[in-house]
């Protein structure tokens, strides 16, 4: 999948304790670091919030983490617990205002969150707090989780955390912050990543992604259980209750395809190593009378290196990458519009002039790269383009948290792959099957309970039916 | 080389004459997206100037292209021709005041000029500005050319600028505007690249690199060629007189080393394809007793492609990259601060686990990457590391533009082979011969007369005495 | 009162409905220049929203109102009703986080609301929310009033705007906008200015003084009264219920002092009528053997001239003022900083050389601006300097939403009159009495049913038992 | 002359040397400090530079004095010299580009220059200066001085600038930094103010105006004499020659009419003492059947106090001004427009109700006010509206740096007297004459040589035929 054909993520968290004195701001910092390796899980928006055992801070900032925060912002931000979180938006509004965490004052104390995933019974939860008098500033399921925390029952923050967690229903990774404790939390289904470590000086650590706690020194990142509550510990990750994982895990197979760091690790399994194995099996599957084998980067080189191996053709760059790409306002020219993605991937001449080309992608969401990509490829050259994509059909949109922009804008959803085929202007094209992509996962040494396929198969862990009408897509 | 030892080349350069009505900004738009495509050549300020036939226009901003320009700042570069310029600074301060083009308003009507490359004797030519009562209000070689060019002789602009370049000695690729046209020259040396085409739609264009000119939609991009003043003209390039080329010929070598993108062309060799030779003769110059070959990720990856298809060991993702580094102020903690370079890179056990491991960096040039990357493989669990380095030890100082931060710091000057080997703490560590790169050039289909090649050998081109001095260097 | 020594009221409102079509953007538009003429009651952030009969939408900015919106913001704000809001923030944090309107999504739909006053019982209010399980996301009495009109009771808006009104204790002049409609509302005590008009082309505004009605062309705007929910109709204000005024009025007698524009007519009392009356009052009390009459620019003009008056000494000008005052940070040397006031005002020897002089302030709040002032006469060569003050000596706090500092910083409360005259080196320094300030006030035609004059008398129309403790002053 | 009605003079100067130690930044706050005072003779942006006997500082910023700096600007203005601008633009671009000061390195060593007024002979002295095979970056004047003084003769700078001196022609108060020294000079006309001064802790100051020098505690500051060169000496300013001062001396009578501020003096005459004797005068010349005097605020709040001196008509406050008016670009709808002024003034009925009032005005240069704020009383309830002008009709542009906006705007040139009272809906209209206000000025003390009163005149110091042709304006 390449860069203008992409589905979104929403967001990274992390959570730290490193055990300091209130007044010290390496646990602010320390997040600051953390979030800047989960930078591909969000770009618009960044947030961090400590607490010192008495109040809580926030400082937020629009754009790249690196950018977000000056050394003044991280200089406020005292305190030996910390959460933080970088955002990629679904709704076209990038501001501040909607930057998490989310704080609020309860009349427990002072309350930040911050939050990964969906809640796919937020409007009926909204409507809940709408009738109980409560006002709502924002669209966001973070406010309704915030809002339903300052009003839980329990005698702790775990236990009215956990009283809550029964009430949602989706995709749901998130951290808390008190005003002296931080943790972290994953739903009963385990949709989304989510792990936890000792830091290598004392305190403790969680993040999204395990590339996240390896920055940070961690040696052995361990996923949270579904279900569970974890709390950031001044001597490491303790278990602080939750609820009963669900039955039917539902770990997002497209963390796998396209979203996590190739360098994480979750359920047991390095991601480089999933999409190598994704792009063997692709090989043994579909393979192709070629002279090369190349990636859309960057996203698919580990799958295309993988098809390199098994099929014996030789790797090969055929695309260069333009990665200063930024936010631009600039309309380019109709001459330059005709030229489509030229101005993000250039092919490379000698890698294909004159040569029968296999290239892999990760995956095919909207399909208007694909066509783009396989005209600069014969332009330069190439004398036969096989597309090999390295996932199955994605026919059904996410209500999870994977912007995928709606399920009439998924190719393979309007179009049989021979007609993808011929729209994109392929040689050949294929998908990995849905069982190759399971036996992949085995073979990478997966240890966990299930995963949530839906995108592909359209049997979603959850009753999604409520969702399927607030989002106007016809229930499927 | 990696991000932290990086050599910086000063700036990229276009120029566009599209053709159009003067009140079209279609030419600042097209110099918009090639200075887009040479990003890589300067990340600090860019600018745009265009002409209409009656005035020049100049728009500048600091940061990447993408975010230097609104859609309201290109709406006001009116005209048919154009030039740009993207800056990597060399003096530590960034301002848009030192962004170029350059203007200024002389007898012969209203000028820019923008420019890529190192005047070697720019102290003797100001000290004649200032003794001819100019006043001069930066420390830049593009105020002496721009002041020489106002004073210059000659019945049109060419001759003006022809006999200009009789004066300069060093590096200079540089792009002129005047009210009514659009020039691309080159120093006789022929030290950094320049391209010119004809347009798809008519016009013609220059870059410093051919990947913009690509990028454009231009289908063969060729040099111009050292000493040459080339015409952007309404159907294309014209040449315009120039200069005599010089006998010694001197293409920088570190441009197909590490500066250039990989897809851009230049004396008739792909980047991209002189890197792969240079790792394959690498492979068969220094061998190494392994199970996989990895690359510093991305400069390297040509080269490591190389080493593994003539090694016959397989291409394999060792290390992960966080693409999203920006701008930060953030000072990390102690404990983040020994962890080195982990904010950028995280190696990928499953790659290197138990295995011994080949890994290609395209070269070193202070040496403080390389340590830490070789930590950061071995805690992933190889058994061994073998360092291949694809282009010979830099030792010494560059004249013509290249920033090395200066002869002290260079660790091949420093230390020997094995020294370096041992303060990196590999298995093994080889360079490429200069006799094995020059072959790979060959072999690649090198077609020019000679490179400067004394960041390895210390022969320059031209004398460097005065400039020695100027920089405080000791005369090599 | 001069610059450094003054007491700040929070914020001026604007309500606006004008009978347009809701596409159009002319209500926010007048709402922006209301609050342009309420400047003076804010300077550190501005907010307008407005609703189109669907939504409702919200901008809000830092600094002037000229500078808070651009016009892309303006046109944003569709809807044929808007409100707005002006704010000096007490609290030190400058943020547009803090900035009103407050906007919340309620059972009943969208709801904003500005806010002009200080609630005495909000922090049993807030604990009441909190209890109630509600989450508070700022400190601000604004999201109290809020949070509470999201649960209330009622068949409609006004009822609900009523019932809350009931719990409210304080100063509360502001303004409500739902989907499709605009409140305006006035506590029972009558504590703060809030005035309505019908509008010249048809619709409403209301705004917190007749300036700002004027400056849209109203004629002959009128105060809403004690109590009383107006609704901005489309062919004029409306009354719509609210609660029974309170039995003892108390219109804050510093509006007349300081706070209110001089053009402001309240309580059919001219602000600058009011000011000038006092003068002339202070001039018989308080008549002094001097030469001219000047005033401590701009707020005590009218009262100098009031005094010249009365007493028949000359009026002149005797301090220069610098109006050009804005933010800034740069530190003044210690030579600098001993020259006080200089910055703001100089003297002029023209005006003060060799006369005896009378110098009017409207009043002294913490006193550390009239000694420097004094000073600067002297040093301009005036023979002798009588400190004529506009309005009683100030020793209590006010809980009702100026800003005093503190009862601590209040000079009249420290030192004796003999004891602030000698302190500032005047050789006479009298106040007017409490007494001739309410003659003066029936005198211009005062129509109103009471005063609150706390500030001077310490008899606070509400108990204010509980705020003193809140803001940490010792009970008066 | 009310706000939107003004002439622009262009900007003003200050020079500092205080003695210290070159790391001390006292130099450079005392320059901000005398901006900051000058800021009502250029609000568009500002500059200071700094020398510190090496180099020269420069820092400029858009806007108010108080916002173009940052105290980490002036921390890095060390040195114990330093030079100061601030800008009022005449050519509608806004940028810091064309902040001044000026700076470039010459032969002689660093040289920064900062200027008030204007060249006639500009673009005679532009076409030498290209022709000379010098380029110019920008067009103004200050560049082309800067440029002159870069290859001047002469053994000293005191000699080179002198040297420079003779070639201009026009208005010039100008002060000059060399890498150890600040030097203040005049034209031989004596145009603009420009006065010095001992500072009170050793070292020494010149500002265009006196009371920038009295806000840094200077005791009696002295006009700089017309061609005069002083240098700012560590112990007080000292002569260092210039050139022969004109026969025919020639000061603004503009500034004492509106540019300077009330308190400053110039030629021994006191603003304030000059405009009240001027409204003096005018009450004499022409007397009204009336009630009540009021200014237009703020600028001729001085004649209207002395109109009602000599009137023995009562002075009072007639309109209230909006004093917050920054830049706004939000647009009114076509019914506020309708109200014209409003936005800026609002008549105070109390004051004019039923009342036969005499308002004051400065001047009137294109006379698109008066007829408004006529309209304001009226609609108040004036009986009668007398317009005084404390100076005679404006008939002739200013070739001296004085923007009126060419004679064509000029509403005295187009109307006779009877006709702007008829256009603007008066009672009646007077202007002071040219000789009640020459008397007037004697009366206040005037010591000077000679006024430039071209403006009223129309009898010009200068030649000024080319400049008209410069300028478009025919020669008058």
């Amino acid at each position: 999948m390449s860069v203008d054909d992409k589905a979104h993520d929403e967001c990274g968290v992390v959570a730290i304790n490193n055990g300091d004195a209130p007044q010290s701001t390496d646990a602010a910092r320390a997040a600051f670091y953390a979030l800047f390796s989960l930078q591909h899980r969000g770009q618009e928006s960044a947030g961090i919030a400590s607490a010192d055992g008495r109040r809580i801070l926030v400082r937020k900032g629009l754009g790249l983490v690196s950018g977000a925060f000056s050394e003044d912002d991280i200089e406020s931000l005292t305190g030996s617990v910390a959460i933080g979180h970088t955002r990629y938006s679904t709704t076209g509004e990038t501001s501040v205002r909607n930057a998490q965490p989310f704080y609020v004052e309860t009349m427990h104390g002072p309350l930040a969150l911050a939050h990964n995933g969906n809640l796919i019974n937020a409007a009926e939860l909204r409507r809940g707090l709408l009738e109980r008098g409560v006002g709502l500033s924002s669209s966001s399921d973070t406010e309704v989780m915030v809002m339903m925390l300052a009003a839980a029952q329990g005698a702790d923050w775990p236990e009215r955390i956990a009283s809550c967690m029964r009430s949602w229903k989706g995709a749901f990774s998130f951290v808390v912050l008190t005003k002296d404790a931080a943790y972290a939390a994953r739903d009963p289904w385990g949709f989304r990543p989510l792990c936890a470590a000792r830091l290598p000086d004392g305190g403790s650590a969680a993040a999204s992604e395990s590339c996240a706690l390896r920055t940070l020194g961690c040696d052995s990142p361990a996923d949270v259980e579904p279900g569970r509550i974890v709390e950031l510990g001044p001597d490491g990750p303790v278990a602080r209750g939750g609820v009963d994982a669900a039955v039917r895990r539902a770990s997002c197979i497209f963390e796998y395809v396209y979203f996590s760091r190739p360098d994480s690790v979750w359920n047991g399994v390095q991601v480089h190593e999933a999409r190598r194995r994704f792009g063997a099996a692709l090989a043994r599957e579909a393979p192709a009378e070629a002279d090369v084998v190349i990636a859309v980067p960057d996203s698919s080189i580990s799958a295309a290196i993988g098809y390199s191996q098994a099929s014996g053709l030789p790797y090969d760059e055929g695309f260069a990458k333009n990665r200063y790409i930024g936010r631009t306002f600039i309309q380019p020219t109709q001459a330059l519009r005709d030229q489509g993605v030229a101005l993000k991937f250039n092919a490379m001449p000698g890698t294909v002039r004159g040569r029968r080309v296999v290239v892999v992608d990760d995956s095919i969401v909207r399909g208007t790269t694909t066509g783009p990509l396989v005209r600069l490829l014969r332009d330069a050259g190439a004398t036969s383009v096989h597309v090999r994509i390295a996932c199955p059909p994605i026919r059904h949109p996410c209500y999870m948290g994977v912007d995928m922009g709606g399920s009439g804008g998924l190719i393979a959803r309007r179009l049989s792959i021979e007609g993808i085929r011929e729209s994109v202007g392929a040689d050949s094209l294929s998908y990995l099957s849905l069982d190759g992509m399971m036996l992949a996962m085995e073979k990478a040494g997966y240890g966990g309970n299930g995963f949530c396929m839906a995108c592909f198969s359209g049997d979603y862990p959850l009753d999604i039916g409520g969702v399927a009408d607030k989002n106007g897509f016809e229930v499927v």
